[in-house]
């Protein structure tokens, strides 16, 4: 009988131990990709100043941040809260340790961030998250935008996921577009129509367009706009064909068609796309952006994105420090996959080899022969059960691949025998 | 000009990219060893229904708790709080989960565990905790109390720690001696009194146990019975001269010498010692306990210890599950090692190679050459920004161990040479 609720609070990930074995080797794969391409881990607090966290979030965020207090003193007034993304704590963590850094500064952060959402299907308070920035110093080079994309998708491969399309976009270009149209005051709102177009019907977006009053000439010109979406060559060849001398549109048409490029000769052009609707409407882009879907499962949404930021450090500092990153969110992303029957871990025993020793007389060389086996790298269990020898092997079965069971005979020098769990077979060790 | 205090707030590590390398070192190394010993891996998550956690937690600790409070809904009445350990979660992990479990259920957690104590320095309030325990219904074999020793011991070893001495004694064999004194109403002070001993004067511990009026042949009793520490025959001989009768002694005495001859016959002979001392006061064990100490720096204390346990789960069911566990804490060793020199890997450059084109025109080029060094396992960065040569030599030479540089004429086919920073030394890619 239980006496209290032990199931986990809503909106957290508890695995059972052969799916945490997946998880964890999706964790390893992406940090190892990220560790190859040069980019530094650096581990920020899981706790904040709270006004570190709001100086930056802003909106729904800012409601979904978890304050902390401690139990024994809630009234001393220290405010402080669980950090929602890992951008923020790296701007704090640049601006404070900026004398110790070394710029470019590539750096990689991957751990647990908190919101707290409202509890749904798929919907995580607490999950984990990988990301990956380049931080500059006053100027950062746009091929760095590039590099970024190809670290994510060379990681979306690692764990599988080679069907992936990453969608490309730089801000200036619809920036530059609300200028050509003169609607640079309504800038805020047409990004959020747009962020939100691929959530809604056509009829939809055409409303919300409609609500903000810009004349049927300048909805239209949006609305087939934000349907530019394809391969380079043919994307850069309808943006030119606009024909707007506008100086924050040309820049972006040359900026994405110059990580466009890179990303071709990288080889995964057809893992690319230039899309208009890509804006990633609430965060604090202001360059190149992009987001990565499963093509087959559209449903799903975006599965990671990330973009150029101006500067990254401006509430924390007077100094400039461009920075681009993107970032892997790898509970939800995991739950999607799980859903999508993409994780075939879970049926493999996690352990690679159980020692059985038939009674306790044989514990003691059980012990050694564990020792040896481990030192050579394999991850053995020893069945310490004062069971019978039956139970034990049951036991052997379930948590390894294969086993090995000692008796007298086997301590006295006889051949120790392998015996493979899936196929039933014996083989000497 | 800092705008806000982008200190990280107090009792948090924070650590720059060299030192962070060191510490996921030691972070993967532990986990390597358990991993081999066969233990499997589980996560649960940082917040826990706060009666989850106040059933279990006591004393100072439960002072300690954070409670989280979401911004929105401070009023909701979700009661909710940060985990201060991995115990009290896998209790609640293995009673939600225990159908879906194989038993023993050899597991192990690593992760940020949180305690608003006091800031002070080397405390910390958010701590990284890598846990085993093995967990049995009914039963567990006293060997498992070994196994975890020789685990944890295995884990030192590979942090570089094997100077270190692990203590061990039995919780059974203190209640037994006191139940021979008649001293059971008073068993929890004079528990307290030995775990406070070492920190203290021997005549503050006098004093101590004056106080509770138990007179002085017990006193002294009590005080020579706590001195007894050493190799194994030694410590059980002096054990058995007591010449008590009393079971609980007994037991714990047997139990404590099955536990030293096992790890005795796997060669850690002289990392162990039986000690008389070790009640690890103020957690739940209930026969072996066990800390490691550095002898050559006894005063930073125990740097990780553990135990046996007769029930898990009591508070949350009516099973009864017996464990045995133990804990590394390795954000206060990790302290402690910076502080007294022990990490060397501070003064290496993080990255492998790094790539330098000497303009643009080579990026293409460069970019080719990173992807298949990389395929081949290696840690390359590509030195995308666009400064002069110079410049970026010096950041190349800054972050990584060896450089390459890319011009004109490697692109057409000419030697690529690699270049030591350290040393100097050019060789041939």
């Amino acid at each position: 009988m239980k006496k209290l609720n032990t199931s986990p609070i809503s909106g957290m990930q508890e695995l059972l131990p052969r799916e945490q074995a997946a998880f964890d080797r999706y964790k390893n794969e992406i940090q190892e990709v990220f560790r190859q391409h040069g980019f530094l881990n650096i581990e920020t607090p899981t706790i904040e100043r709270a006004e570190i966290l709001f100086a930056k979030a802003g909106g729904e965020t800012e409601k979904q941040i978890y304050r902390v207090v401690k139990t024994e003193e809630a009234s001393e007034g220290a405010d402080e809260a669980l950090r929602f993304d890992h951008t923020v704590p790296l701007a704090r963590y640049v601006v404070e340790h900026e004398n110790d850094l070394t710029f470019p500064f590539k750096v990689t952060q991957g751990g647990r961030n908190f919101r707290g959402e409202r509890a749904q299907r798929g919907r995580f308070r607490e999950f984990y998250q990988f990301d990956i920035d380049v931080i500059g110093r006053e100027k950062l080079a746009a091929a760095y935008d590039a590099e970024v994309i190809l670290t994510l998708s060379e990681a979306y491969d690692r764990l599988g996921l080679s069907g992936k399309l990453i969608r490309v976009s730089n801000r200036k270009i619809l920036t530059g577009l609300l200028e050509e149209l003169n609607l640079q005051e309504v800038a805020g709102e047409v990004f959020r129509v747009i962020d939100r177009a691929e959530k809604v019907t056509p009829e939809k977006t055409r409303e919300a367009l409609e609500k903000l009053e810009i004349g049927t000439e300048k909805i239209e010109t949006v609305l087939a706009f934000i349907e530019i979406a394809g391969a380079r060559t043919a994307v850069m060849k309808r943006l030119r064909e606009f024909g707007f001398g506008n100086e924050k549109f040309l820049e972006g048409v040359a900026e994405l068609e110059e990580v466009l490029e890179i990303l071709e000769t990288q080889g995964i052009a057809e893992a690319v796309q230039a899309d208009m609707k890509i804006v990633r409407g609430l965060d604090y882009y202001t360059g190149t952006v992009f987001e990565t879907i499963l093509p087959e499962h559209r449903e799903v949404g975006s599965i990671g994105g990330g973009g150029r930021y101006e500067n990254l450090v401006g509430l924390y500092s007077d100094r400039v420090m461009p920075g681009v990153g993107g970032s892997i969110g790898l509970t939800r992303l995991f739950f999607v996959m799980r859903e999508l029957g993409m994780i075939k871990e879970q049926s493999e025993a996690p352990v690679e080899l159980a020692i059985v020793p038939c009674s306790e007389a044989e514990n003691e060389f059980c012990f050694q022969l564990a020792k040896k086996l481990r030192a050579d790298g394999s991850n053995v269990d020893l069945v310490l059960s004062e069971k019978k020898l039956g139970d034990k092997l049951k036991y052997a079965a379930t948590v390894a691949k294969a086993g090995i069971v000692i008796g007298e005979n086997e301590v006295r020098g006889g051949e120790i025998l392998v015996k493979d769990f899936t196929t039933g077979e014996k083989r000497p060790l």
